[in-house]
């Protein structure tokens, strides 16, 4: 008998991986120009140049220290360096010594979840979200359970709070947003604490605020992604460098405990203890150096502007009923047709590969990741438009 | 509340990290050639020349496939080239989408635990032993069962045969080992199979072997490890390229589940979901690649053997009890009092730094790591000289 929840997990296709796969499959059929594949999250911009200069300068050094073990937390200069570019950009206050250098947000989750969750404890979080989060709760225990959103997919702060109870014991929040771009404001921030600190005192314990945030550059129109940390005290931040520096392979990411926590330090160890229980030693030796020196750089991120307001514009004018990204590379459309699933199939006739929504814990709409060049999109209008007609918009 | 293990393992400090601390800061005290530090398992010899000439090379590649997403499992042709290198070396008979790419062989360990153990269930394995066996068994749930050694650190056949019952489902053995270099026989992993075999038989479900073989490469005198797919069917093999390549911080390995394994595709499968679970989203994309272009090259292990001689061949002069290394570069030596921390504390006295081995899980013996350069072996001997006067040897 082999544990059922890994198997499961281990047996299930990602909807978002298998339509990328088809994709795949199809460019190989029909030729790469053919097919427009909005299914994966994969940057389109190179990584800086700076990445590439920095591994060259690093080649010339030791060896031995260059692949060489790092503390399980992270090399102490990088710690250091990370805590100085988040209170520099946004006076967050944080401490080297509550950074933790992760493997990715995805891991900096999996610590999260696995040292924070007692064994049936509640993770909240807002539809729609990352489909990993539930595969991170259930791993720790939890279960996860989702509050479904107000107009314009903006969080529902009176479902917020009826969904907090007892056995709450986090609250994971992912702004910009995957899948929708939304971007939480200061004003949903500042409610979302209000209403936390109220549970907590309510329920007698610690509610922990997880804010996953890789897309946290990508913002547009003036737009910023506020720090959480000022809004709430017992937050955590999981970031990665997977989308500022186009680096998604690499695994490189931090997380940070805010220094206003009562249990800072109990808690950074109850999430290190459980990295290590997941078998995680340190993130790569060489990127984390690399990343160090291009601290405060990122990739050419101004190109996904360029590509949403082409698709959003695009898209609003053939009828489709879309929700304008203010950050993140994803737009998230509403279907004509109450089946997600269905409409995506007929996508494809049009060679359109569009994310259903299912998986995101939100029914009814696709995602369509527009990290991709401009010029294809202008080149998918026409079939989106064929689309449109199907539907009689 | 905060999960009581997690907390434990975050705030537990690891011997053999707290020594390697105390030997920084003792060496920015007294200077970096008074301090004889035996204390961690970092490689001492450069990665061979093709890991920068590979890194150079990939560097004019297209940024976006050198650092984008793998898939999870790894790429197709470093997949390939693993099971083809293992096929050439050791006859192994696995086939490619059995090979799964991991963040070193720690990852593929906690994968096998949590993706095998169910809660309750117990994984059998052999003093002395590496400490995180016990947090990667307890994190899935499950119990680590310790056989204690025969004469010469030699795996007890009877002692281990009545250490399995029915609610044994993994053995985790690891050769050659750390900390003892202890390699396992070919006649040792045929009895392994055999009262393996008979345990499945008599309790009527799979025992998996999970071989944990990262010193696999560093074995002398014409000693060998043997392939352990050959003694049994239900095997999976972690490997990680740490010490073979010198590259323990970059964090690439693998496992390989055998050909011959009942349910493989399912066992495959289910470590993968565990793998996801943890968070794993694939291993360091840049390196999977430098790896498959360096395959079956090995740093310059022959110096390993070097430091073994002259440590072996001292240290016995001088009386004390070790145990010869046939593989690995740890050397377990016999403290000539019974509480090895007591003796690893006198020692420091001589600025020896050697780990005590009750977290190894067999008392009475200290783990001397001879990853260091031949020539502060020499120097070390009359520290060890006066260590041994200390006991009178």
């Amino acid at each position: 008998m082999l544990p059922e929840k890994s198997l499961a997990w281990g047996q299930s296709k990602s909807c978002i991986r298998e339509l990328a796969a088809y994709g795949t499959a199809r460019k190989a059929e029909i030729g790469k120009d053919k097919v427009f594949d909005f299914s994966i999250g994969n940057p389109s911009v190179p990584a800086p140049d700076c990445v590439a200069e920095a591994i060259s300068a690093l080649l010339k050094e030791d060896s031995l220290e260059l692949h060489g073990y790092t503390p399980a937390s992270g090399r102490m200069s990088f710690r250091t360096a990370i805590a100085e570019d988040l209170n520099r950009r946004y006076q967050a206050g944080v401490s080297a010594d509550m950074i933790y250098v992760t493997c990715g947000a995805a891991a900096g989750l999996s610590s999260c979840t696995h040292g924070l969750l007692l064994p049936g404890e509640e993770a909240v979080t807002f539809a729609p979200f990352f489909p990993e989060y539930t595969v991170f709760t259930e791993a720790a225990g939890g279960k996860l359970v989702s509050v479904l959103p107000a107009e314009g997919l903006q969080p529902d702060m009176a479902a917020f709070a009826a969904a907090l109870n007892e056995k709450t014991k986090l609250v994971i929040i992912n702004t910009p947003n995957n899948p929708s771009g939304v971007v939480l404001s200061a004003e949903s921030l500042q409610s979302i604490g209000d209403i936390l600190r109220r549970a907590e005192e309510k329920y007698g314990h610690t509610i922990y605020l997880v804010s996953d945030e890789p897309y946290r550059e990508l913002v547009y129109d003036g737009v910023q992604a506020p720090c959480v940390m000022h809004f709430y005290d017992d937050t955590i931040i999981c970031y990665s460098f997977s989308k500022s520096l186009s680096l998604p392979g690499e695994r490189v990411g931090y997380l940070a405990v805010s220094s206003r926590m009562a249990e800072k330090e109990k808690v950074f160890a109850s999430i290190a203890g459980a990295a290590r229980s997941c078998g995680y030693v340190n993130a790569p030796s060489m990127m984390q150096r690399v990343i160090e020196k291009c601290l405060g750089q990122t990739a050419d991120i101004s190109q996904y502007k360029q590509s949403r307001d082409l698709l959003y514009g695009g898209l609003t004018a053939l009828g489709f009923d879309c929700v304008k990204p203010d950050g993140a590379f994803y737009l998230f459309m509403k279907t004509p047709e109450p089946d997600a699933k269905a409409f995506s199939e007929r996508a494809k006739k049009f060679e359109l590969l569009l994310v259903p929504s299912d998986d995101f814990g939100l029914p009814g709409y696709v995602r369509i990741a527009y990290c991709v060049s401009p010029e294809m999109i202008q080149r998918s209008m026409p079939a989106f438009k064929l689309l449109a007609e199907e539907y009689g918009l």
